[in-house]
Formats: structure tokens, C-alpha cells, sequence
């Protein structure tokens, strides 16, 4: 498996500003292709630090992907860089001037700055992929048999920069061995637990197949990567471990297929025929949006709604004032409300609903904080739960629990047979 | 100002299964009680990497902190690494075993297994800082007046163990300079024209203060750091080049305090009294995720829908079926429809409404992937824009609408005077 490294250039990482998605975007995109990325270098943009990075990351890698510093402004400082490292000089480029050219028309902007001219300059002996979403263009450098490749931070420029020419031009150069992946999701067992259930399993894996755990939520992704000459030899070797596998934790296994818990619910879904929709109060569109973020959904799903003030819940969802003075808005009763109110608004088969306080200030009844109940409504069916967690921040929050609502009704779609 | 340096341990990052969130929130942190982070390295989970790259990282960092592979399963190594690379070896811990203990119990798991009792073991040098959330402790070792600190990966774990126990140890130990800074949100000011009109301005900063450049969505966010020992002369110096900065630039700033967009929305509308609420059809729930994602939010936001199914837009929404076939769902007209209908379901100030198709495939009428039409309502003043965002993958899409929506709203908040 050839090596790649990346180097994430730009103080806004640094500074706590931006949250770098790029590299795991990339690193997605490369393992596709048999690419492992070994290490990820982010580092501010200074042209001393990003040579010496550049020196370090061909020490380890046959691939080296820079994003970041290359767009007009002073702090950017990426092709400098390039060039010096290269022994390389800047040349503007008339086939790149005519490509930002137009795209600035595009934009309504018929005058091209001093600092726009600039971005039109490549390193002499590079290879240019043109950027269709932004001014700065990415540039590919070869230099004995290894490869580095610069390209802009902005992640919309980025991902189709990777996916519409990188990969393919990786794919050609390069010829690679198959990899072929699982994704076991298991759930409601400890990771310690877990580990110890299948040690001996985990040993006795063939050399070419390596096991990782990925906890995420109160679930936990197991991956099998399979590596060599023969995809189908390499099929039939993963469905060979995850038969021994499987009666070893059977009853917590949900998905062998899916990898986010969206996927997964859209799997199920889509083969049982069964609408949803949502009545959300403490997850504020979260869960909706979650639902809503696999391309596919709007089979299945047919509409969300979040009743925030608790006049809401009363006019729109139809749950009684008395109850809610009663019980008060974060309670048992007023979820299951809530998820009738839901079904019935929407018509669907499944209806979600949340209650709770995400803080860090309670509600009008002084409910406590990190307090969430949530009913999970299928046909006839419904079944209320509780959780506590006041430790998490807001919007982890509510991710936290709108993740959870969606495990718990494929818990339930599978267990109860529905 | 002290230097910092990460180190992110594991696999599950560099193979693009998880973004790394740690670091953000790390660096933010760290800034504020004058560390800059100025290098993070990404490693996989192997002693030799983990000891090699320690040594690079207190060549250029006075504090280094190490997130990840202190979990009970095999692929964990970060404590074996720093033992060797501090001399020093594990023992088992009194104190941290008995909390490990109590917290199993409170999980309802009386049994220990033989992994978790090694989760007991630190450095014998080594301070502890219990974690609360999970099973690893975090530890701090101090060498040469350069501090070293291993924390676990999840970041439910790591965010508490920073804010509550790491960073009050870390601003006991060292005396440091005043941070200030400041973030000035400018809107339709492309980052290259923005660069050149304020260049002799930012020539001229002082050299305690810095500025950067932060593009997110199509707002670019300037920010000033000024450096000091006293917090009063930092502000007042802030001040004086904010007043020289805004003539330049005065129309396109929409916000000189917040930092993200919800913010500013926030502040503007408690401000001014409004309520508000959203119809949302494409953006699938993270319109009001955005909204609701910081707290205060119940104070203006009374609630939100979204009306995937074309059927819901006209049973909840009332938008005529009539006007459906004949604009087709993802038009003008029926963004206008769709944000009446929610002003009056949910009686508010504002009522926001998005109808696009964010792809990869396309709607019942055809309508072209990554078209959105979204109405902005205050009151009784309307606005619809359309926006082509053929590019862009699905979560972006939805993303960078709400986003847009949110700051074209600010927009007319300020520019109306409403």
C-alpha cells in the first residue's frame, strides 16, 4: 500500500478558528484507491516551516498533499514554498490567467486585481489542475518517482478538485492493490468488553486483514480491511471472518453494511417500507437533519417539525395543556405526546420526538439540565426513554441524542420484527 | 506568547473515519490563556512514531498535548510510548483504580476486566487528572520546565477534562501576557479586493497586533489579536484600529463582537425583540439546528418545520396545490408560499423558508440539482433569493444555504432598520 502525507497549511486551523475537514475527506478519497495516509502535518504558513515539513513528509511518504495557503491574500505563502523546495521558479501561465479570467466574469467581475495575476503563476515544471470553484489552482510537482500536490483550503474547492481530477489521475499513475472494507456496528457492548469478547477472533486474522475500533456515540464501528491482487479472493476472505465473527457478539450486531447510523436507518427503510417524521423539541432540527443529510431520504421521510416554545407543542402537536403543567414539558408523558402528535400531523408509520433541556440554561419548569426524553413511535408501537447527560456542550448535545434516538429505533426495527 | 504543539494518536483520524475535533477546541482554549498552538501532528498509533514525534514536538513547543490511544484495547499506546520516552515506568495507581471502580459502578458494571485495571497504570512521575466520562485517565509529566500532557480521544472526554482540570492547572503554572481580540464580519467583499482596499491599514497595525483572514461560507471574518501586559491599553489600541479600519470597509460589516453567524443573529434579535421561526424544505432541519445551536435561543425562536414531502407543503403550509404544478415546488413563488404559511403557523416576527434540491438526484418536477429558493419575511417586509450551488455535496449544500439564509437576514435587519 503506497504512503501518503498531508500537510494542512494556514493559521485558522492552528487557532482553534476552523475545523480542518479536508484531511478527512482526503484521506477517504485516497484510501478508495489503496492509498494509507501515515501522518498529517498542520502547520502555519511560513515558508521555512512548510520546506522543512515538505523534508519530513517525503522522508515517509510517496504522496504529499498540501491544502491551504494559496489563495491572494499576504498570509499565503504555499507556491513560494513549492518553488524554493523545488529549485523551481514561478511563471505565469496564460492557459491559467484565461481559466480565472472567465471565471471571474462569471462572477460579475470583469477586472482582475495585482493580487488576482498572482494567482495565475505556476512552478515552471508543475502540472496544473484547474479550480472551477475558486481562483487558486492546484499544482502537481514529480521528482524522483514521488509526487506533492498543492491545492486551496476552502473545502468546496477542495472536494471536487480530489474527486473530479486527483483520484483519477492517482488512479492512472499509479497501479494499486485491491482494498476492500467492512463495517460492523455493533452496539449496546463496552469497547474493554467488546475486545475481550473477541480476542482470540481478532489474533488469529490472516496477516492481510487488519481490525479497528471505532467508537462513536454508545456504538462501535468495527472495520475490516482486507488488502491484495484479488478483489473477489478478498470477499470471500472478510465474509469468511465475519462468520466466525458474528455468533461471538450476534445480539449487539445492528448493521454489517452501513457506516453512519443515517445509512444504515436508510437501508432499513427503504426495504420495509416505512415513512417517518419527527417532533423535536431540545434537538432543534438536529435529528431532522440528520435524517434528511443521506441523498435518498425523501422517500421515506416526509417532514419534521420543532415545536421549541412549549405554546407550540399545545397549538400544533395537539399535546394538552394539562399534561404539561402536570408533568412539565421535559417528561415521559409529554415525548409520548408529542410523538402522537407527530404521527398524526405528518401521517408516517415511525414518529420521533425529543424533549429535554440542552443548557446551559433550564427551561420555564426548572427541568435539569442534560435531562432528555424521547419516544420512538412505530405504527402501534411505542417505547419512551430517558437520558442524562449534563456534561455535554450544546450542540454536542444535541448530535449526542438525536445519533441516539436514530440507534435506538434500529434497535427496534430489527429486535421487535417490525 | 507560549508555544503548544499537538499530537492527535490514532488511526481512526488519518483513514478519514473520524474529523478531528479535539485540536479546535484544544487551540481555542489554549489561546485564551496565551498559548498558540503552532504545530499539530496527526500520527498513527505506534510507540516509535509516538516517541519520535514527541521528540520534534518539544523542539519547537513549551507545551505539548497528546489526544488519543489511551483506550483498554490493543491498537492503544500512547502511555507505553511516553514511559519510554520519559524513562520512567508504569505503576499501578491507588487512586485512580478506586475512581475507575466508582465509575463502573455508576455504569452498572460491578467487574473489572483485566484491560480495565490497566487503565490504572501511570507514569510514576506523572500528575493524574481524573476523567469523569470515561475510563482513562489523563496525565501530565513535567520535564526541563516543559510540560507534557496525554489525554484520551474522545472528545465528550476531552472537552470537560480541558475546560474543568487542564486549563486552571495550566493558568496556575504559568504567568501569561493579555490576549485580545477582536473579529469583524464582513459580507459581499470578495478576500482579494477586500485584501487590497485595506492593505496600507494593515501595514500600518502595530506590531503586537496581528490580523487574520477567515473566509467561512461567503462572509470572510477578520480578526485582530492584540498582545500585552495590560488587558485595558490592548482594548483601547483595538479600538483606535477598528475606527480607522470600519470607513474603509463600513457597508460590508455586519458584526464587529459576534463570531459565528447564530451568534450575531442572536444578539441582534434579543436586541431588537423579534421572534422568529422556519419552513424549511431542502435544508432538511439545519436551518433551525443553526438557530438553535446556541443558548438563548428559546427566547426568540418558537419553532420550526420542515415540509419535505411536496403534500406537507400544502396540508401544514397551506401553499396551494395550484401553485405547485404550475411554478414546480423549487420556485420563487412557492419559497414566498411556503414562508407565509410558517409566519402564520407559528405567529412570529420572522419566518424563513428554503426549497431547492440538494442532490445527488433530482426532484419530482426535474428541477436542476443544487438550485435553492429561499424567502427571508420580517414582519411584513419579504425578500426571495435564489442561489445555484451545483457543487456542492449534500451536508454542504444544506450547510452553506442555512448559512446564507441567516446572513442575509442579519443583512436586512441592519440595512432595513427594522
Amino acid at each position: 500500500m503506497k504512503k501518503a502525507v498531508l500537510i494542512t497549511i494556514g493559521d485558522e486551523i492552528l487557532s482553534g478558528n476552523t475545523i480542518d475537514t479536508n484531511s478527512n475527506f482526503i484521506a477517504t478519497q485516497l484510501k478508495n484507491i489503496g492509498f494509507k495516509v501515515v501522518q498529517i502535518f498542520t502547520i502555519s504558513d511560513e515558508i521555512e516551516t512548510i520546506k522543512k515539513t515538505l523534508k519530513s513528509a517525503f522522508e515517509i511518504g510517496d504522496l504529499v498533499i498540501t491544502t491551504g495557503g494559496l489563495g491572494p491574500t499576504k498570509d499565503d505563502k504555499t507556491k513560494k514554498a513549492f518553488a524554493e523546495f523545488f529549485n523551481d521558479t514561478l511563471v505565469s501561465d496564460a492557459e491559467t490567467l484565461e481559466h480565472l479570467r472567465q471565471l471571474l466574469i462569471k462572477r460579475n467581475r470583469e477586472h482582475l486585481f495585482d493580487i488576482n495575476l498572482l494567482q495565475a503563476d505556476i512552478l515552471s515544471k508543475s502540472k496544473v489542475f484547474q479550480n472551477h470553484n475558486g481562483t487558486a489552482p492546484s499544482l502537481m510537482v514529480e521528482e524522483n518517482g514521488k509526487i506533492a500536490i498543492c491545492l486551496p483550503g476552502v473545502p468546496y474547492e477542495v472536494k471536487p478538485l480530489i474527486k473530479n481530477q486527483i483520484i483519477p489521475f492517482l488512479q492512472e499513475k499509479f497501479e494499486q492493490n485491491f482494498i476492500v472494507s467492512r463495517i460492523i456496528s455493533v452496539v449496546n457492548f463496552p469497547e474493554s468488553l467488546l475486545s475481550e469478547t473477541i480476542e482470540s477472533w481478532e489474533l488469529a486474522l490472516p496477516e492481510n486483514i487488519s481490525l479497528s475500533y471505532l467508537p462513536i456515540a454508545n456504538r462501535v464501528k468495527l472495520r475490516l480491511t482486507a488488502l491484495g491482487k484479488n478483489e473477489e479472493i478478498l470477499n470471500q476472505e472478510l465474509d469468511g471472518e465475519i462468520s466466525k465473527l458474528r455468533p461471538l457478539i450476534q445480539n449487539h450486531i445492528i448493521s454489517e453494511s452501513g457506516d453512519s447510523i443515517e445509512e444504515i436507518l436508510r437501508d432499513l427503510l427503504i426495504s420495509k417500507k416505512l415513512t417517518i417524521s419527527t417532533a423535536e423539541s431540545c434537538t432543534g432540527g438536529e435529528l431532522s437533519r440528520l435524517i434528511t443529510s443521506v441523498s435518498g431520504s425523501s422517500y421515506y421521510f416526509l417532514g419534521g417539525i420543532c415545536t421549541y416554545q412549549t405554546q407550540k407543542k399545545t397549538e400544533i402537536l395537539g399535546v394538552s395543556e394539562k399534561l404539561v403543567q402536570e408533568k412539565t414539558v421535559v417528561s415521559e408523558e409529554v415525548a409520548q405526546a408529542m410523538s402522537l402528535g407527530g404521527q398524526k400531523l405528518f401521517k408516517t408509520d415511525i414518529s420521533l420526538s425529543t424533549t429535554g433541556v440542552a443548557g446551559p440554561n433550564s427551561d420555564e419548569f426548572e427541568s435539569e439540565v442534560g435531562t432528555v426524553f424521547y419516544s420512538i413511535r412505530v405504527q402501534n408501537f411505542e417505547k419512551t426513554f430517558k437520558l442524562y447527560l449534563p456534561h455535554l456542550e450544546r450542540k454536542d448535545f444535541m448530535n449526542f441524542v438525536s445519533m441516539k434516538v436514530l440507534q435506538d429505533l434500529i434497535e427496534i426495527l430489527i429486535r421487535e420484527k417490525i
